[in-house]
């Protein structure tokens, strides 16, 4: 069909390519997990659904590695679970140190300003991790400091920053910590208890391998005592943890409606974790590390290197080096079409200089990598 | 099992009980539909999905009767797209007319007042529609108004509204519209550019038989216009219709990164539209209208009332009114162990008064009818 006869043409069903997804996010997606969201749809307060809701938080405690009760999935995109955690707990006036280190912590800064706070930066290079000497000093210099926030697994780098040691800093200096897991969550340790995290938002499109679409969150006492001490409402309805929480956190019949739930979204998420604790935490954790030193190896042999400093290396998402003289996107769509293998272009600051190789998830296999890597010396030299 | 048994036991893998689903939301849906979700998720930047972006967009203006440019499903629930649009069209120290006659319009007038907004409330009784009348004479009151805010089909109450007849009058007095048709959009006449509507937002799981998770919006030129002259950023990074745009609106290589689109959700969608125009609009708001006026008589045949008179009913959302001496909730109880049907409670006001019976989309045939009205008159019997 030329373009104008496709114009014209009634629409008809959408069937997807076959493609393997190896770039930022979303990973590939395990057959058992997309059959759970074509399960029948019901009631979002039906008593079989409620019992789903309260097996979900108890995955998602288990994956998030806490047990907070406050502990779901947000009906929406990553961007929701960071648009939560800052309206809820942020107030106009209210200082938050941000750490940016890519284009994760670039948003905050704006999550910040646009619920009326005025954001301290602390910024370290595109591939390095968040400097926490820096973080301290900032902390010390800020006056009352409200929220730390940084973003654990930067997707648009590929460092990995010290969770441990910047939520340990929050404490030390009395302020809440706000944790950006999108991309760590199932890949590399999370561990929002040991941390001592305050406020924690994730995604569900990549280590975890299900459709993107929700945003699990988990919020710790000291942070639910700040919402509710609130002097302003919060600005966002839609994102108000009282009102969000009626529906999640209520018991059987005291449980109301706030918004519908996206239903089979929250099967498939369901089915995930399932098979996220039939692998095991730790397992998928090595999984991922595993393989990721097998993909350094690989790429080493097509003359590719890495971006980020191998300490701080996520093993999930890994930022290779354009080679002098070779286009990019070209390279990609040679991948695509010849392969139907997905893989990323630079975000930002990286537009152009480098390639971004997920292995989040399903994606992260033995066959995908020896795949993948194959692939992308043959397409950089054709 | 017993719950303590349930409790140590290992989640397993969630098979929804079989429902029908005659609530007001989620409604019944299509295997076509929930098949659709299931396909293999592919990346949000492929250029097959973006070519089937851009077929929803056009579907959705289809449906919505528009040739607006900015036609898209945001991703998440309704109560997004209510967000988005008091969010982006309202800057703070605004008046906005909010008509309320139900549940909705005081979820109308929140978002205003979070907005930073003055609500100017117009109330009518629960069950009735909006007076246009009271309408007109707020808007002469109340000085300089940013829009008039409405709900067409009142979701809480089976009420509809005279959209064209409102909207007419935020024309003549210079001011901009926002339409709730959440449960309207399929089930009945939904005429966006007819009518000179400015922002309207609606949901999947309504007359749509989607599963719930996305809310349909189109914004018009003079929408567009005042969201371009704000003084102030819109207070949602994630609902800012200037960066979504950069991915809804862009056209191949140009559509920038904003979040990662509910890829399955959107299959799921694109698959409900294709079925809403086999069957054709007009066909489908038909079905809806000949299938109520069989459960109208249907419910009369066993004693049932309905709340709303006949000239403003709902065709896709009875409420029935409890009779005197019956427990509500065990009714509902009986249908949803014996028959697997759900219907659904009152809301607020409607609390234990009414039942609310939904027709919409796959739950909207004839067998459906038949059978909740003969379930329905065996349950309040027992």
């Amino acid at each position: 069909m030329t373009t104008a006869e496709r114009r014209n043409a009634p629409i008809t069903s959408f069937t997807p390519p076959d493609r393997i997804l190896m770039g930022p996010g979303p990973s590939q997606v395990h057959p058992r997990v997309t059959a759970a969201s074509a399960r029948p749809t019901i009631g979002h307060l039906d008593p079989e659904f409620v019992r789903m809701m309260d097996e979900l938080k108890e995955l998602l405690r288990q994956a998030f590695r806490t047990r907070n009760d406050v502990t779901f999935p947000l009906p929406g995109p990553g961007s929701m679970g960071m648009e939560a955690c800052f309206v809820n707990l942020v107030e106009p006036g209210d200082t938050v140190v941000v750490c940016r280190n890519g284009a994760f912590g670039g948003r905050m800064k704006e999550n910040v300003e646009r619920a009326g706070g005025k954001a301290v930066l602390v910024d370290d290079d595109w591939g390095k991790p968040v400097d926490v000497a820096k973080v301290e000093a900032a902390l010390k210099s800020a006056g009352t400091v409200k929220a730390l926030a940084f973003v654990h697994a930067e997707t648009s780098t590929g460092a990995l920053s010290d969770a441990a040691a910047l939520c340990a800093l929050a404490k030390k200096y009395g302020t809440l910590s706000i944790v950006d897991a999108v991309t760590s969550l199932g890949g590399v340790p999370v561990e929002v208890d040991g941390w001592g995290a305050d406020a924690v938002y994730s995604g569900t499109q990549k280590c975890l391998s299900c459709p993107p679409g929700l945003s699990p969150v988990t919020f710790s006492e000291a942070a639910l005592a700040a919402v509710a001490k609130r002097k302003t409402p919060v600005q966002s309805w839609l994102l108000d943890l009282n009102l969000i929480l009626s529906y999640w956190r209520g018991t059987g019949g005291a449980r109301s409606y706030h918004h519908t739930a996206p239903v089979n979204a929250l099967y498939s998420l369901h089915e995930s974790l399932v098979m996220l604790f039939e692998e095991g935490l730790e397992n998928s954790w090595a999984r991922h590390r595993r393989l990721h030193d097998k993909l350094v190896v690989g790429l080493k042999g097509i003359g590719l290197e890495l971006l980020v400093e191998p300490a701080h290396r996520l093993p999930q998402l890994n930022t290779v080096k354009v080679p002098a003289g070779i286009d990019e996107g070209k390279v990609r769509r040679v991948l695509l079409d010849r392969y139907g293998i997905e893989i990323g272009a630079g975000l930002g600051a990286l537009a152009g200089k480098v390639w971004r190789i997920g292995l989040m998830g399903q994606s992260c296999s033995e066959r995908h990598v020896t795949l993948c890597v194959t692939a992308l010396g043959e397409a950089i030299k054709s």
